[in-house]
């Protein structure tokens, strides 16, 4: 890993001990799939985490300079991944955020993960989202859920687990979103209450006409055809769910054709995808 | 503020910028109160770090370094907050939790709140604790609701918050566990579903008698008397809550007096306390 850390305009040797990031988690963060050098989504990453550092009333860091910074730091033209976390900042003890405060950033490059061979494997995750309408949808930092749910699926040996609302509800899996196909209809859960509004969720959810709506375990179990997805994985078709299996489906395949088309480093013949559908 | 930094055994000069504390607020913490130089409480806060870390399968910091650091922190024998920190540790991009992390610990000095002078007041805040068992009374580091909490305190010009829960049920104050007279009776409200088991509320549970039960906004607001009462500050008397006043009430100076036999720092003739009651 490489990365550069930002205390406003200036760059620094090292975070703070007393950045809120750090004690509260008191930040969001995005994770960027780069491909030779550029980051075709950057721009929806960007409005994302504007979003998010609204709720959370965070300022931005400078545009511009994140976005040379995120060059610089790819300037081989290679492919990775790019994770910007932006935090309040430093600030002392307590829960109230200081009325001026210049925000901690990180930009930082990864390795891509590792390609999914054929596809993957799910767990039902025993814990629960809970659900909190005020921090729904953003990408915040407070993942305490998702680090005990991850743990839950290493242990059954899944490659990623389903997460349910504290209601029952199908959310998401940990680290990607969720999209069941019934008939010939994509449906993917709502993320109002709980879950992450993911930057490739939203890319697909046109090109798919996929409708949200809430859904039961027995309607993921049901469904014809299931994927995962992310901003830096793509489309992660799912082959099992407990005793559920999955054989490959041409809808699934249509689906990553239009990925493909949106972001050219989940098209078809990128090395990553290469390896995930040998 | 005084900060040191340790992995594991050996002091760092910073936090790594990967750290999983700063990543997904994926730690634990204390707030301690130093009394001449010492913790009244370590043993009591110990406990209480080493549930939440075995909770979330987290390694503690070593003891006894920990027990030395804090000494020296503290070698003037000075008064003041001791914050102990601790996080997973450094651990790449992606929820998963390494099989083999080394924590990262923190410990600060900081200097004691200013005491608040007469009873605190009040305010019901909009945003409501998210329902969530798994992460219930343990002090972990995903604080983001205390944090949007007290903006909201601060915007409307109070002292501290009441929280509810999403089924609306009182929990605590955003810094604070709650205490509500009721006839004779001290009542708090229970923290297995959200909010922190604190360790000055245990402490006050077995003296006071107090009977832990769910408490609606109504039973607060009819409550003969109200204190909030946390590790630094000891107990904190209300005296106003939106329209409801509340005068001085022999109970909370008795509750005050119990704590003072518990722990030095709160004693009435100590410098804060004396401050807070003039």
């Amino acid at each position: 890993m490489t990365a550069r850390i930002f205390r406003g305009r200036e760059e620094l040797a090292a975070v703070a001990p007393d950045d809120r990031g750090l004690a509260y988690g008191d930040g969001v963060f995005e994770t960027m799939r780069v491909h030779r050098g550029e980051v075709p989504w950057w721009d929806a990453h960007w409005r994302r985490l504007a979003l998010g550092a609204s709720r959370l009333q965070i300022a931005l860091p400078p545009a511009r300079q994140a976005r040379e910074v995120a060059r610089a730091l790819f300037d081989d033209a290679g492919d990775g991944v790019l994770k910007l976390l932006l935090s309040r900042g430093a600030g002392g003890r307590g829960y109230a955020p200081p009325a001026e405060s210049v925000p901690t950033w990180i930009l930082s490059r990864h390795p891509l993960p590792r390609p999914a061979r054929g596809g993957v494997s799910l767990h039902w995750c025993d814990v629960r989202l809970a659900v909190q309408p005020a921090l729904a949808g953003i990408k915040h930092c407070n993942r305490l859920e998702q680090v005990l749910a991850r743990a839950e699926c290493d242990r059954a040996g899944a490659d990623e687990g389903l997460l349910r609302d504290a209601d029952g509800y199908v959310v998401s899996a940990t680290a990607a979103n969720l999209f069941v196909l019934s008939g010939d209809r994509w449906l993917t859960p709502p993320v109002d209450r709980c879950g992450v509004a993911g930057t490739c969720r939203a890319a697909l959810l046109a090109p798919l006409s996929a409708r949200e709506t809430s859904l039961a375990k027995e309607d993921v179990e049901r469904a014809d055809a299931v994927f995962l997805c992310n901003a830096v994985r793509g489309i992660l078709p799912v082959a099992r769910l407990g005793a559920r299996r999955w054989p490959v489906h041409p809808g699934v395949a249509a689906a990553q054709a239009s990925l493909a088309r949106l972001h050219p480093g989940f098209r078809l013949d990128a090395p990553a995808l290469d390896d995930l559908n040998t």
